[in-house]
């Protein structure tokens, strides 16, 4: 396929090196000349810079893939739809980790355009194209949502298998559907995770001292070195399900407050149904 | 020196593993003969199981390590300070996870023992004896207590001396402060772990498809996997601080979900501060 990677950060720039590799020819845009410069040393030279990017570009492509936050991904694809040689013929699809706020968009805005919004359970605490790896999609869960009542089954294919020849697990789901999932096994918990790096502050203890943190600290803790504008977005997009699961987590640790308080915290079970619920959303 | 680690869980027999390689005379107890034949596979075969063992048996040795849970610690003192040639002479430690509730307990009742309190901030997700290694301790901070206001600088010293020697970080603390900096940095994060890992239970899907968790998930969940009769204790023995722990979470939850629901998070400035915090009790 002929494949343009709109936005090459992590993720796309990872996926641009996976499918270069995969024999697909492979072009797509960054917003500075350091990225540019970092993605040549690693082959993938037909990169142009956001700046002098225009959507008629796309001209001849099978598919672009944004790789861009949800705000940056509207634009774009308003974009694409003001040119009538892709409007209804140009595949489209997006990696954001939200989907109901683009799938609605696209629904209302362009019945007619080939959209399929993809979501790569993939990341790290690190950010940019230097952090690109070939491999970052290996056995990761991407899910494939569709904007319009009854998917297209051709284009949701095209995604689906685009996944699968890069290592994922694709999987179907409701654009709401994910989401509120998202918020409860993603979304919720790096702003819990920031939440308890702040409380710990009173207990950090002198600079010269030994760290008081072992690996439970340090596990719960590292999504808290992710981009906090990229969260912003998702935050945002999300926000509904996301208040919603900080409400129930509040609510939880009220509850548990006043048992351990009154030295009726049943621990024991709190922990086997922790287990239990671990086990079953990681398959284990 | 003759040291006994009466109690030989994941820290008990890692700790007398690499005592022994160090040349140290050590012997303990185990509750299980399978634990003593794990044990006698990797070399310490001087191991009394506890239904046959006596304090008794402590006379000649230099330390007892306590390797158990907080309710047999303070049985196992009691013992020891039944037998007159041992009371003001056996110099015992334990490795509990709380310090306050066992130096309360010696001091207002054992006014004339040689009692030091640590805690080694390691551990794993895997128990007992199977699970020792002999590098646990390597590079991770073991707090010192005293029970007495005026700490008894010899048997501080041998603790600490002992604990540098197998490779860890020694941080002198008052146990109060200690079991304050606990909730904070590692008991309030382990019960919130298993919240969040119940809560996820409604988003876990379809047996038959692929996992919605990625590595965020996996790392703030880890630690729900470990012992609910442990973290019982554990709770027990620190009450106050972890309802207080809980609760200024359940605070802080609340307030950030009125303000994403309203659009009036920001998230940037709560990763920034989360890193910053981060950063500061990690020493990084």
């Amino acid at each position: 396929m002929k494949i343009f990677v709109q936005g090459m950060g992590l993720m796309g720039a990872s996926l641009a090196l996976r499918l270069k590799e995969l024999g697909h020819e492979v072009a797509g845009s960054v917003r500075s000349a350091q990225s540019r410069q970092i993605l040549a040393e690693r082959g993938l030279t037909d990169i142009t810079l956001a700046a002098e990017f225009h959507a008629r570009q796309l001209e001849g492509y099978d598919l672009v893939m944004l790789g861009l936050n949800i705000s940056d991904c509207l634009t774009a694809i308003d974009e694409i739809m003001k040119i009538d040689t892709l409007a209804s013929k140009l595949l489209i699809a997006d990696m954001c980790s939200t989907k109901q706020q683009i799938c609605s968009y696209v629904s209302e805005k362009y019945a007619h355009a080939r959209f399929v919004g993809t979501h790569p359970m993939a990341g790290k605490e690190l950010q940019g194209p230097a952090a690109a790896d070939v491999n970052l999609f290996k056995d990761c869960t991407v899910f494939i949502t569709s904007p319009f009542e009854t998917a297209r089954a051709r284009d949701t294919a095209v995604l689906t298998e685009l996944w699968q020849s890069v290592g994922a697990r694709p999987c179907a789901i409701a654009p709401q559907e994910h989401d509120r999932n998202m918020a409860y096994v993603s979304h919720g918990l790096h702003l819990a995770a920031c939440i308890i790096a702040k409380m710990s502050s009173v207990a950090a203890g002198e600079k010269n001292t030994p760290s008081p943190a072992a690996g439970s600290y340090r596990d719960m803790t590292r999504v808290a070195l992710s981009s906090g504008a990229m969260w912003q977005d998702i935050t945002r997009s999300n926000q509904a399900f996301v208040a919603e699961w900080l409400k129930e987590l509040s609510a939880a640790s009220a509850d548990l407050a006043a048992q351990v308080e009154h030295g009726k915290a049943d621990i024991v079970s709190l922990f086997s149904d922790a287990a239990t619920a671990r086990a079953r959303v990681m398959r284990t």
